[in-house]
């Protein structure tokens, strides 16, 4: 299984690439650009899809669905946001097909070319907006409180699997607002649910903070982030939670009669995160035996292994398991009996060691005779014998330990490769050398920022949030800087 | 809030697009033929997405995600299926749009045009049987049962919301056989698996056949659905499942080798049900009053609505009312309590009522002292007044009732509306003036069918399957006939 894959030390990149094929999780699809999610990778997208979709309901939104396509003229209404998002997009231009005149094949019907074009959303402002000016008149109809989970398309020159694909799946926020404290409320509270999520669920630990003009979302007024920083030194944005200010309300005409019966425009915001959360996740916690998935997103916590020469052994075997599956399952672990003969014990421990099943139960004529049953933990890949009474919340402690182990370890990881530079030497010689994060000073400009990135590919990852004020010098540019800013390359 | 709604006697049409618009499910979006789904709308779905993916767990099957683009010629490969679904569709021909000269808005960059057009899917079999042939190389790789929920384009002239849209959601099944007999017997148990969930859960009762020829999905063997009888006589198909024989393994070239170590090609099916089913439920069950909603597919199951005059009486009711949902709950039942001080009740109740929730519980102060609570259903707007004790499992047990009361009053409508025709007089007599399901003779030839069609828009809805054969003579041609076919004019 894990023949021909490389090592994070030869080439992580390749080592990322041959686990996301060799584990199953996704492939390139026959469409530049695209992937296909096969079962194995979309079941981790599908829990981290049902940790978010519940917290979001537990915080009072509600899903719905808005149209795949954008009128082109949409994007033109808001200035910075056409910047941003009109440009590399997927642009339908005809709505039927006609068989080749010389017989081979479709051809685009000339006939059926759109009045105006329709562009595949790369994300949902706009559309949304046009409808939010139907359902908002007064303060009665605020706050609207919606989530769309969808596919959305950014035509990227350079894909990777998960991490950077044409056409990508998500979840998109869009709230609409009486007041700017409370669109910025929101922006917050989801900021926090977002590194909530990552840090109990993903078991990554993430910092939280502001982007810098630069860097900000197209057509926001303040963009914030998690950051979280993966094995190779290397920083991947896990989330945004955009403040909109009245901008898009603005651009579609969108007001509401207060209280006072004042008409005014509505405050916005809009937050998402994306299947590129499997890409982290993959690049966190995996070591060179494979993947390794937390506990609270794996399909498959425990795996059942029997190891056995006989019928009788097996039949014996087959039935402890039974039982040892039923009290686990009564405790909500999810547990796979794999007592296929076509494969070997040791075919199936390298398999499961390779997908990241957390904890694997095998069972010998042996542990029969004893009563016990070996454990073997995929964080670690420690192995223990245990006597099989109360095996099952022994198993529930042990998923508990790896789910706070993995934790603990990326925090570890992230704090070893936390760095603070004084100076523009000391500043290159991280990047180029050791990677990780960054703090440092910077003089507040776009033109700084640009420079420092042109110069080193770092850039700046986020303004912490409530940073302790500290006067320095910029590393660049020597100006006076009021606090230190995290710095990094990334995905 | 049931103002300005047309009666299903005055203009069923009508009354249906009323009740999709004032009961808040969808409506039209900005752009032809795409609706939004509003979020009362969509809790629907996602409660029939719960219950359906859950039975294809159960059945053995994941979930994957397969790219919306789809190469245009991809679709050629398939004869039939290029017939069936290359023509109205939404082709991609470029991926930049740029600044136009004049300074307005944006254009499509002629200079970004695609070498192949991509088609938005309209149905995945091409993009997944391309996919499948890296998948499968032996019987080991046998089945692949794989599901995805996704969003697919056809592009419609004359759309509905919910029943006809160029874009809508669904789930589509596509799943890859050692044996022509495997694959039938999954098509059959997708079958079954559609018609439980019609049944159970939506309250609707559905009959079960085979397509003809005529009617069969482009690129089958066969086509065997589930039909549903709507109010107004109209038919409804509510899903599909095909067995696809090896059209698509042979136009993608996925062949195994056997057990018996020979090349051969694998056998497929392919299976789906839409955002279409939610007007299913909206038509079968819906009355003058508003919407009716079956217990097991509401977001809201019950509400609480308090009745008071005084601060001093809504505090106690409050507890009261606190009390009762924390036991509801209790029992899985999901409860909202509306002491919102901006309505009165009688609006409440009114909106309620609309929107189809299926228990309504109303406290007043009366209610207070006397130990009891006013209970009231939506299916037969019949109240009573219960004492409080217990009532947890009295409104337990009244939406149990609630459910197959729906189930059986459909039933009942259906088993009304079907009718046996013997002569073209008393056929089209019955299509003309009384609607419904008709068993009739017809001859097997695609001729008769279309012709009784352009006669009398009836079409044949399905061959009953294990229908007892009954020799008699078709109702157009006079040709013999072995067994009479469902007939009805459908949505």
């Amino acid at each position: 299984m894990a023949k021909d894959f490389s090592t994070r030390e030869e080439n992580y990149s390749q080592w990322y690439n041959d686990l996301v094929i060799k584990a199953d999780l996704a492939e390139n699809s026959a469409v530049r650009g695209c992937m296909v999610i096969k079962p194995y990778g979309y079941s981790i997208w599908e829990k981290m899809q049902a940790a978010l979709d519940k917290m979001f309901k537990d915080t009072g939104h509600s899903n719905a669905y808005f149209p795949l396509f954008i009128p082109k003229s949409f994007f033109s209404r808001e200035a910075d946001h056409v910047e941003g998002f009109a440009k590399e997009c997927a642009v339908v231009t005809h709505y039927r097909l006609k068989n080749a005149s010389d017989g081979r094949g479709v051809v685009v019907d000339e006939d059926a070319r759109l009045e105006e074009e329709l562009i595949i959303r790369p994300t949902s402002e706009t559309i949304i907006w046009d409808t939010y000016r139907g359902w908002i008149q007064s303060y009665r109809d605020l706050p609207v409180l919606v989530n769309q989970w969808a596919n959305v398309v950014r035509w990227e020159m350079r894909t990777r699997l998960f991490l950077r694909t044409a056409e990508f799946l998500w979840q998109e926020g869009h709230t609409a607002h009486e007041t700017k404290q409370e669109a910025i409320d929101e922006t917050m509270l989801i900021l926090d649910l977002y590194a909530r999520f990552a840090e109990e669920f993903m078991a990554l630990p993430v910092l939280k903070g502001v982007k810098t003009a630069n860097e900000r979302f197209a057509g926001a007024v303040d963009t914030y982030c998690i950051e979280a920083l993966m094995q190779d030194g290397k920083a991947l944005q896990a989330g945004t939670s955009h403040f909109l200010g009245q901008n898009f309300a603005k651009a579609f005409d969108v007001k509401f009669l207060s209280k006072e019966n004042k008409l005014d425009y509505v405050w916005a915001t809009s937050w998402g995160v994306s299947t590129r959360l499997v890409g982290a996740l993959i690049m966190a916690h995996s070591d060179d035996n494979g993947l390794v998935v937390p506990p609270k997103l794996a399909s498959t916590q425990v795996v059942i292994v029997p190891i056995y020469r006989k019928a009788e052994e097996l039949e014996a075997i087959n039935a402890r398991a039974a039982e040892i599956k039923k009290a686990l399952e009564a405790l909500g672990i999810s547990v796979k009996y794999d007592n296929r003969d076509t494969h070997k014990p040791g075919w199936k421990f390298a398999e499961y060691e390779f997908k990241g099943i957390p904890v694997r139960l095998a069972i010998g004529p042996r542990d029969m005779e004893n009563g016990t049953v070996e454990v073997a933990r995929r964080d670690t890949l420690e192995k223990e014998t245990l006597q099989v009474a109360d095996i099952e919340h022994k198993v529930r402690n042990l998923l508990e330990q790896i789910q706070s182990n993995l934790y603990n370890k990326a925090l570890n990881f992230r704090e070893d490769n936390t760095h603070y530079a004084d100076s523009w030497e000391e500043f290159t010689n991280i990047i180029e050398n050791k990677g990780g994060f960054v703090y440092a000073h910077w003089d507040g400009t776009t033109e700084t920022e640009l420079a420092i990135k042109e110069k080193t590919k770092a850039t700046i990852r986020l303004i912490p949030l409530n940073a302790k004020a500290e006067k320095g010098k910029c590393i660049l540019s020597g100006k006076d800087s009021e606090r230190r800013v995290l710095f990094a390359r990334a995905y």
